[in-house]
């Protein structure tokens, strides 16, 4: 088990990872800590409630509790999917936690994989402005990636993530044991991320990747013991240096611009969140090249592990015109110009906002022709669920 | 025209209250200092939009712009009432603002009331994670405390603010030229707030309104010029020491713990929220006298006060056991105690958290039996608008 300090300018809390995390909420919930009220209160929450899914809650609400050592908890549903990442959700859980009482001293916990970390990391920073949060991430990516950081969001209209705000948690407690019940194709989807985070950091990470990959499998939550701390530290190191996204936090948008652009054009249906961003590395790594930032055996290097995680859905049938005209709609987009994530070699980016538009066609064109190609897996007939 | 700072840890910004106030945008737009971007784009913002109301906005909307310097600036109307105060018009508005290609350096204009102010706070705090806003009051007491602290909050069911943000604007303008198109009934209840600082504050406030009190009028701008930044001073004072709302903030909820109660009682429709703080400041008032806290003399010279403001609304028919059983239902109550703010003269109170509810009860009873009578004026026909 790995423990690692975020300082950030709202606030410090650890992110701990590995094999009985957990239990780490005890010791949060026992010294709760809260100045400028009488002493009689000042030890404990008022009320903790839990915001998960229901059937993760029923495969492991009970470890969950008896580890973090809950006695009284109050257990909000959300559905799966990301249409729980409305503000109509919002309205409903903040509705439901009034009617059970919850005040300014409770604590939320937000148990679950990214749409629950999300939407529990915007309910709690926006009710009664704002209450305790505790991360308690189930997915690898939620794991490694989105519930480290303070970023909170809900969607609006097709536009992900529109509403939201930079609010850190007090604790992050990802335990790999929830891992095995991930679907394969869930787990996959997260390894594209560490694959991103192994590109960005290099070192120890990537080369551990690179020997390790086809062993890495949900049912063995040992294979992950060196793996997860290694890619959550990549994003704890960038979060701990800029909390609010300017240039640094930045790079994390690697393969997400073309990434976002597939999801879009597939209506969020074909790919999930990984394996678009899946399909973003690899693109954007040919983007690299032809731009002359970054050689061909350096690509050929990171693709090939990208390729390694598995099949990934055909992007055989999309069209190119259309997925470059998504592209400027990135959130990321400043003044109307699109900043880019360029890999230069393993380890290191660089952000560039001149790329010509037809460049980023080009690249796209090659990856889709298999220039750059990843081994096909079969289009899954319905949505995609991670 | 006068100009103060705030400094809290989330930022400094200037409030600026008087006669040509608006002007000082000018400053803001020209100066706009952007850290983390490219010099490029350091100066000014990508677009500037406003929120307001239709009526108001034909109203003072030319002269606004002009003032500011704004040439090219979008407009979002919300209908007026306090139901814009709600996650459906968060949603709505976030969502135009995309389409109208708000980006992250865009600023948002809060031009309105107490509904606009919260509002656009809690959309500019949360569209893309924060963009810039400015808050031109256009209220008496959104001039003097509601668009002051940055406080931002949307409503949930019959829940006030059950949902927000603390989120500092750029800068409060407030100028009292557009206090002459408020109704005699609306400005009379900006002066029930204002009346709430002068308690709080004592000293020159308190003498002033003392003296000036029946030469108060919108259409005399002139008459204000002296009031305004007195009082607008008091909630920066506080604000300044703690923009969180913990103990020393909370002093600002004198009056609102009966007031909130009587806008429950009545569904927000028979009073205004400053008249409803009027006959709390009355109640609290009386509290603090049968709380021992507060000498009968103290006690009169602030109900005066109060009562020379003009007519309040009826609350003859309410029924005492509601009113008291609607008290916990406060935000500000925590772990289930209502925290009371009691004065115990003028320029000074106290938090008393282990009121009995009887003392209540008789304090409200004897508040409407005129035991501690203000001038009784018509029972409005219809909802409360201010």
């Amino acid at each position: 088990m790995r423990s690692f300090r975020v300082t950030s300018r709202h606030g410090e809390y650890d992110v701990v990872v590995g094999r009985g995390a957990w239990r780490r909420l005890r010791t949060l919930v026992r010294s709760g800590d809260f100045p400028g009220h009488r002493p009689a209160l000042q030890r404990g929450y008022s009320s903790i409630f839990v915001l998960t899914e229901r059937g993760l809650w029923r495969r492991w609400g009970r470890l969950f509790q008896t580890e973090a050592g809950l006695k009284n908890c109050g257990v909000l549903y959300v559905p799966p999917g990301e249409r729980s990442k409305s503000l109509a959700m919002v309205e409903r859980t903040a509705a439901r936690l009034l009617a059970a009482r919850a005040d300014r001293r409770s604590l939320l916990v937000a148990f679950g994989g990214g749409v629950v970390g999300d939407l529990g990391g915007f309910l709690a920073s926006t009710y009664m402005r704002g209450i305790d949060l505790v991360q308690a991430p189930t997915t690898v990516v939620a794991q490694v990636d989105s519930a480290i950081g303070g970023k909170t969001g809900v969607n609006v209209g097709a536009m992900k993530n529109l509403v939201g705000t930079f609010y850190p948690p007090r604790l992050v407690l990802a335990d790999p044991v929830v891992l095995s019940s991930l679907s394969p194709r869930a787990f996959r989807s997260g390894l594209y991320e560490i694959a991103k985070h192994a590109i960005l950091a290099g070192g120890r990470l990537f080369a551990i990747l690179e020997t390790e990959m086809e062993s890495l499998r949900p049912e063995k939550p040992k294979s992950l013991e060196r793996i997860l701390p290694a890619a959550a530290k990549v994003k704890v190191e960038v979060v701990k240096r800029d909390e609010r996204e300017a240039r640094l936090r930045f790079v994390l948008n690697l393969g997400h611009t073309f990434g976002h652009a597939l999801e879009e054009a597939t209506a969020y249906r074909r790919f999930t969140h990984g394996e678009a961003v899946g399909w973003g590395l690899l693109a954007v790594l040919r983007l690299a090249n032809l731009l002359g930032a970054l050689a061909k055996s350096e690509e050929a290097r990171m693709a090939e592990l990208v390729r390694r995680i598995g099949p990934l859905p055909s992007i055989a049938d999309l069209n190119e015109r259309r997925i470059v005209a998504l592209l400027p709609q990135d959130k990321k987009t400043i003044g109307g110009r699109i900043h880019w994530v360029i890999p230069e070699r393993v380890g290191k980016v660089r952000i560039v906002d001149d790329v010509p538009m037809e460049l980023a066609a080009a690249a796209f064109r090659e990856v889709q022709a298999g220039l750059n190609p990843a081994r096909m897996g079969p289009r899954p007939p319905t949505r995609a669920r991670a």
